[in-house]
């Protein structure tokens, strides 16, 4: 049974975790804690999981963590985690981020798009970017893992085989990604009101949002070549989902069958589902599951590469989960749901 | 392991049955079927279930399925129950039916309500009224199980321990409900139209609405006295969820400590939550939990008692694996979700 | 052209106000004022009025207010007009409280339910409550006029004319109320949050809501005796419109007929349709209609008596602008929209 | 008074122009019809409109709406009005298209792209196509106006400047868009469900939708060379919007000033706002207004191009009111609201 430790257990993606955990054969949580509500009972805050998971919160306190759990997740804003985490911390238990603070290699690229400072910048050399599809193999025996975000982790995987197989042109790829509000965390700002978001789509984070350099950092290591792309994610009126739409160049002479052939590089993966129509997000809502499609325009000459993820849970939570198993020699699917309901 | 037939598996029902199955231990569906897509894949209809329900799709031939299944779970339109199901059928399999055609003890309240002809009526006094919370040890050893509708599932275990109990006036009780659109179905209705529903709310059904005799069944038979109410239900934007605000004038003399004495019946229910808030649809939201709470109002001497269910879960698809759970021996809650994750 | 004045210009009814304004013939906006906002734009807050409403927002000071209006409006929380208003101020302008502050006239009654002092008490008498359907002939000559809550508008005028007529027991009145979310402000508060409101719908302010005794005085002013009366609100995931289910008794004798002929009191108000189905909140939306229409249940002896409003329009800014064109000798439906889009 | 029909007056865009005419002070709509509900009140159609438009639709019949009215609108599916209009008629009355008929100048990529036969090729010569911001000068004197599409004007608006002005590489240009599902009509289609919509977002039409080559075509003239573009869009879970998301490659040594000034051509157009924050389609919604703003990306060398309109308004029902007043002389911005409410 492996024991694990949640700091930030109380925002949606920590609770998404919490829930998971719940129903998961091999763990057992044995310190949710929470800053702004430590003390009280998980299920006082989220009462959908009242006599589910109803233990007390404990303070975000890594070094407690530590000594009881094997596995700490973290769930935390930008910028704490580097404070938290010490070679000594490392030794006593493996640490999933599920925040940004360990994704990006250079510290200065962190500090740039994150305008904060990296407390360890030490570690980054020993964090493995949490992207089983991608790295599975670095995973076994790592004791940092960065866990990769919700954009970055659709976008990636959409054109991943792309750009590995060279396939495409490395200028001019865009990005257009969607994204639903819990995106936004469970902040008590104006801008996340119900009535400042149904109705309504917008773009936001133009030319600017931190999960572009992750991007970026991923697809140049796939095509062995420096990458710039453009990144512009949407907030759309649902709680849930990730659509990343994604355009790219054809490189001459390549076929719709090369495509098909780079793609089955996923044949296996047990969260991915190649498909034929545009993905949808309600079709991988409370899943692990990561939708993919294409679409070859003859005549632009480009390709339209589609991906659709649960924020919340493949973006987060739930890939969490998926590294946790990896690293402990579990099933990799344990505890993670397989399909999606209708309508949800 | 049980073996389990759908008939109408591509109905929202149905269709969450499917979902619910594929991840229960004891169950294998062997017999999935769907008269409108037979021939197809069942993950062709409803992509998310891509890689976890690929089966292909039977006519809906219960002959056919009681061949090959020991539960045949029937969810469809009624009228079309009570034409299958024979004497025969039932010696080969257990029969769940989650339409409405075993749901009333007397043909000529069904037939006055439903507008229908009643097709098998000399079946009505073998079938258990299969809400497990009131009836439980009626249902081992059944062989039809009429599962209840969802509003009435609400309503029923939200009022019973009040008039259980005889705490309340059973004149003048009020239910005012409200449900999210999957309850309307997935036909091609102007009325289910996205554009329709979105950002409204509306009474419908008034005086006239199908549930309210089967919950005056059941609250009558609580009662020990025939109970004639007002039910009224309201469409809400929202995919699932049902809310019934109950209201009832409290006998003289009754106390808060009465009525808490009176639900503790629910006390070791798994299903059912007692809590002190109003209950909130999303807390229930993909599970098979009734949150119950209640409030008296010394100023008018009312008890407002609410309930809130999942529609197609405990108000469908859950409760019949509940149900086939308790025929078949299982432990009743296999299968079925327990905390609700947030936001969904 | 009359001048007004708006204090609170930025909530969502006081924004809803100067959308109304802009569109009206008659007035001129020369003080709009919001204390949070004051030295910023108008439409840098509400960027959909840009070009349409740029003035700079000045300091909620009802004084100089008053010096540069004829008419002020108050979109204020509840205590702080009742701080503001003095005979003074009141010389000098007609002031419009869209806030609770004037509505009832005794105050203790208002400082037991709103747990707050009332600064101004002697003004209570000189009040009008601004229910132009109900107590028109008392609006023109006003100089403070108390505009009615949103549930209230709706509750009230769905069942004056039953009780107006003693068509209706007046005990063990039910009033089931639900509302869109715009009816919980615009202030940053957890449970407002999209995540937290969207796909669900509860109840709230049970047995306590502050909009009771506004409904009570004045059903019981209506009904001739003292009326007290059950009143449950409601959340919906909707940006607008107000539904009021609501029950009572019928009186022995009482015919459709009968009920039919009270309603026909609001056969010539502009502002009133009598339908024949049940009110949907998607047909009143953006506009100053209620739409009412009522069933008798023979079974029960009950009346359902529903209404629906917009919240922010006929439940706040459009009522205080007919309010206004009363007082003024305007056309009453001057700068308001008659009918609603669809969808919208 | 112009004297106005609608064909098509039930559908979203029919209703739409229903409820603009009937607040406009110089039009009379004398021939409201419906092939559906012809007989019936529009009313009873739309009840939002009860007491404001309860005419008595008519039969879909040209020749008649052609005897009563001096303008014509058609709001009808594809092939309908070129097999409707001929010289004839537009001797009579003045025929403004809200549908895709006569928009595109070459018959045979309108019946490549729309995959049905064009009935009355001689007349694309005299059709003007709509788009007042772009072509007001051919307006006037009109006798055929093809309205533009909701996408089309949206995306077309967005770019015409950077195009016309030479600032953008005209290969590679990607328009990502997103459409309210009222975009989808009020037929009843599986796929138009509100919980096949509601809490999703997903890409269709991909390399196919018709708007292409409309959207091409003006651009095209605009650059003074073919273009080939990738148009994608994309349903969301809200009533109304249109947001166009488009990218374009800078031409070398551009400056955000020669940017700024290209779109300085819309400086005093009344109905587009340029807005230094990206659009939201709130701020649009049931306006006729197009929100505009760029970004350029210095790192990738792009620029980020958005627009916003109500797809319903400027989209369709409101740009024909401003067609037909620019064609009768009449002011421009009549019977067109100015500002959107918030929440809406």
């Amino acid at each position: 049974m492996v024991k694990a430790a949640i700091l930030g257990a109380t925002g949606y993606a920590g609770a998404e975790l919490v829930r998971l955990l719940s129903g998961h054969g091999d763990v057992e949580l044995v310190y949710p804690a929470s800053h702004s509500y430590a003390g009280k009972k998980f299920s006082d805050i989220y009462p959908g999981m009242r006599g589910v998971a109803d233990m007390v919160l404990r303070e975000d306190d890594i070094e407690k963590a530590a000594e009881e759990a094997d596995v700490i997740f973290l769930a935390l804003p930008a910028g704490l985690a580097s404070a938290m985490v010490t070679g000594d911390i490392l030794r006593k238990a493996v640490v999933i981020d599920i925040g940004a603070d360990y994704r990006l290699h250079d510290r200065a690229v962190y500090e740039k798009w994150y305008k904060t400072e990296h407390h360890s910048p030490e570690l980054l050399a020993y964090a493995v970017y949490g992207l089983p599809e991608i790295h599975r193999d670095r995973i076994p025996g790592s004791r940092l893992i960065a866990n990769p975000g919700c954009y970055t982790t659709c976008s990636i995987l959409t054109l991943y085989p792309l750009l590995k197989n060279r396939l495409v042109e490395t200028s001019g790829i865009i990005i257009d990604a969607k994204s639903g509000t819990s995106g936004s965390g469970r902040g008590e700002k104006l801008g996340s009101l119900f009535c400042e978001v149904n109705e309504s789509i917008k773009p936001y984070g133009l030319v600017s949002h931190r999960h572009t350099p992750e991007i970026e950092q991923e697809l140049s290591e796939a095509a062995g070549e420096d990458i710039a792309l453009q990144f512009t994610p949407h907030l759309v009126p649902m709680n849930r989902g990730i659509l990343a739409t994604c355009y790219a160049r054809l490189r001459s002479g390549v076929t719709e069958s090369d495509v098909r052939d780079a793609y089955s590089m996923y044949a296996s993966e047990p969260f991915i589902r190649l498909i034929d129509t545009p993905p949808e997000t309600r079709f991988v809502k409370g899943t692990n599951t990561v939708d993919i499609s294409f679409r070859i325009d003859g005549r632009t000459g480009n390709i339209i590469a589609m991906g659709a993820i649960d924020n919340l849970v493949k973006g987060a939570a739930g890939q969490a989960v998926q590294n946790m198993n990896i690293v402990f020699g579990l099933e990799e699917t344990e505890g993670l749901a397989a399909g999606a309901g209708m309508p949800f």
